[in-house]
């Protein structure tokens, strides 16, 4: 699967590997990554071949067993990790659980958990979980995202920030930050949701501590695709497993009453791993394994660049919510708008597809395998429609959904 | 997907429903069930037409979101739950682990966790990790399977027990000893992962206060099915989630930066649903759904009982570990052989495929939808020839694999 094959150019190459629907623009990447090809093709040989035929043999003939370990290496390439120090399964939320468990565990004078008000609320939702469940006196402290360098004491244990904040798709400085960090004894947590695939990571070059991601946004890995978990190896050998299941015991199939720890990140395993899910995963990594990191990040700041010059001259009504500077930005744009639910209603029935977020952020999601200048401009056009003609004024644009 | 059709009759009917390879005997649906032949089409069709047309679109349009719920309630029928009562999601050892959490929190004065030493380790070692976590001195007390009864008693806060032990079958008595355990003041936790799809469960009858099991055994979803939650209406909305995320929320979309848990099971969410992993076990539920439990407890019953007298006459120096009286077992039958691992390696061989769980036990799976009376006499008579033709000292067999 990581033969060595010839780089695929961006967009020029990969569109072609990606289902997308008929007159749709997909600024939505950020949220589900789009259909590759090669997906649906992997999936049923997974399911026919290896469930249907190898049955319960293919642990070992298909090699389930190692498969959370073989595309947590594909991954660690991804986000500058070194081999063997990710670890995939479960979902981000029990994956930031695990890390922040840890780190915890490893600064334990220390009580201050410190994130931003820009975090992913699951990852607050877990801390405050794990708070409640340790029961010592933890305190999650938010600072403002600019704030968060001030806010570093050495009162903090963990410093638990997402890299890119989901709304504004600010950029935190993760090097300059977990400097800062270690210099103050404080281990760190980096959640890379919104930068895994859609920006070059230098986990091992930093000298994080912990970090952990999903794969259904950039990666394209598809819905409830399983998370992935980094350790550096440095600590590896010593974090504690909070979550300690049996797949991530020194010897599994030894069946002991006891709890020992595999060594390094291997136990951070839980439980059975989703195989058909990971499967997916796998098949979509086929792409990124032949596809430089550089390469898209260039064709996102140009992308993004574009889309924020555009809507500053037709849309003056919305309000950019994203830093301008590439190096404070991930892979999104965003815009602040008091219509903006219904305003994204409007562009969803017109063929564009970005998301909204509370209470009036409207995001478009730039992913260069699959979007290019030519769908940036098509919905540049539709959102000057949409704006400045009011379109979202309607009616049936002002029904909330379910789930958005 | 529950129309009101026609009820199968388990294995004239259903044996055709599922994909088994040629030439072999799968005794082993007790760990990795078969292929029922509607997953593969169910799979595509919601990796095509579903992720690849709709995109993010699909939380809404395809019920991705409701998912974990709709799965739920058809688990439910199956174990004897309410409606509503049961949650989808993650894996076994993290469900055990959210249910003992909150059994644990419902009786805080008391510190003793009552298991047996036949519960399966990853049940245990969920345990100890939430015990080191918070470190306020609870101990996982472990009786043998038979001394559970005399174990029980008023310093005991949580009973934390495996239905169906899964080296031996052995079943306890879960309405005696949850009725014991309430007399005393204890909450239950049952995990059934070797009863779901195996036999009749009735956890409302019983009074249960939490289970738990997994569904890629006698349920047939899958590798790294999800796992299900059952959390008693009684104690839904108190109960407390200790790993809170998102999705559990009351108002995930709010984006909230305080957790506030939502109404009943759904607290017990945690993060994004494995979507495609869920629509395969979907697709095996189509056979569920119109199979009678009762049905399949007989035949489960009559074949196991074929299984012991075949082998008592061909066989004696397999040791049956499996009690004989009905209402003691589960849907396997286990046998104590020195040579076992090798001897299980030797019937692989010639397709007869059941598994090895340390230190001897071969353990044989019945599952009556795919497997009838042929089936068993096959198996007898292929062991015989591996046992008493001593064909299991072949140095081949001795050789052991990564996973067994």
């Amino acid at each position: 699967m990581t033969e060595a094959t010839s780089q695929l150019r961006v967009y020029d190459d990969t569109r072609a590997m990606f289902h997308l629907p008929a007159g749709v623009v997909y600024l939505d990447g950020n949220s589900l990554g789009a259909l590759p090809l090669g997906v649906a093709g992997r999936v049923a040989q997974v399911i026919t071949a290896e469930w249907g035929d190898e049955l319960i043999r293919a642990w070992n003939t298909a090699g389930w067993y190692v498969q959370p370990r073989r595309v947590g290496d594909r991954i660690a390439r991804l986000i500058g990790a070194e081999p063997g120090a990710v670890m995939m399964g479960d979902t981000l939320s029990l994956k930031v659980y695990q890390a922040l468990a840890a780190a915890l565990d490893m600064n334990r004078e220390r009580k201050v958990i410190l994130s931003d008000t820009g975090n992913f609320p699951t990852d607050l939702y877990m801390a405050e979980g794990l708070i409640a469940t340790l029961g010592r006196g933890h305190q999650l402290r938010l600072a403002a995202p600019d704030q968060v360098e001030a806010a570093l004491s050495d009162e903090v244990a963990v410093l638990y920030l997402t890299e890119v904040d989901y709304r504004s798709g600010r950029r935190h400085d993760m090097k300059a930050l977990t400097a800062k960090a270690h210099a103050l004894g404080i281990v760190t947590v980096w959640d890379l949701a919104h930068s895994a695939g859609a920006l070059p990571v230098d986990l091992a070059g930093v000298g994080a501590d912990f970090a952990a991601g999903c794969t259904y946004k950039y990666l394209n890995g598809g819905p409830g695709a399983p998370a992935f978990l980094y350790v550096a190896p440095r600590h590896a050998d010593q974090a504690r497993a909070a979550l300690s299941g049996w797949m991530g015991h020194a010897k599994p199939f030894a069946f002991d009453l006891d709890y020992q720890p595999a060594g390094g990140v291997e136990r951070m395993r839980v439980g059975t791993p989703p195989v058909l899910a990971m499967a997916a995963l796998e098949a979509s990594l086929d792409i990124w394994d032949r596809v430089d990191l550089g390469e898209v990040r260039a064709r996102s700041l140009a992308l993004g660049d574009l889309l924020i010059e555009q809507l500053a001259r037709r849309c003056p009504s919305l309000q950019l919510v994203t830093p301008r500077p590439h190096e404070q930005r991930g892979s999104q744009v965003s815009f602040a708008f008091a219509g903006g639910y219904a305003a994204m209603q409007a562009l969803i029935a017109r063929g564009v597809i970005g998301d909204f977020r509370a209470p009036d952020i409207m995001r478009f999601g730039i992913t260069p395998l699959y979007i290019g200048e030519a769908e940036v401009m098509r919905a540049a056009e539709i959102i000057e429609e949409v704006i400045n003609g009011e379109l979202w004024r309607r009616p049936e644009y002002q029904v909330v959904n379910a789930v958005t």
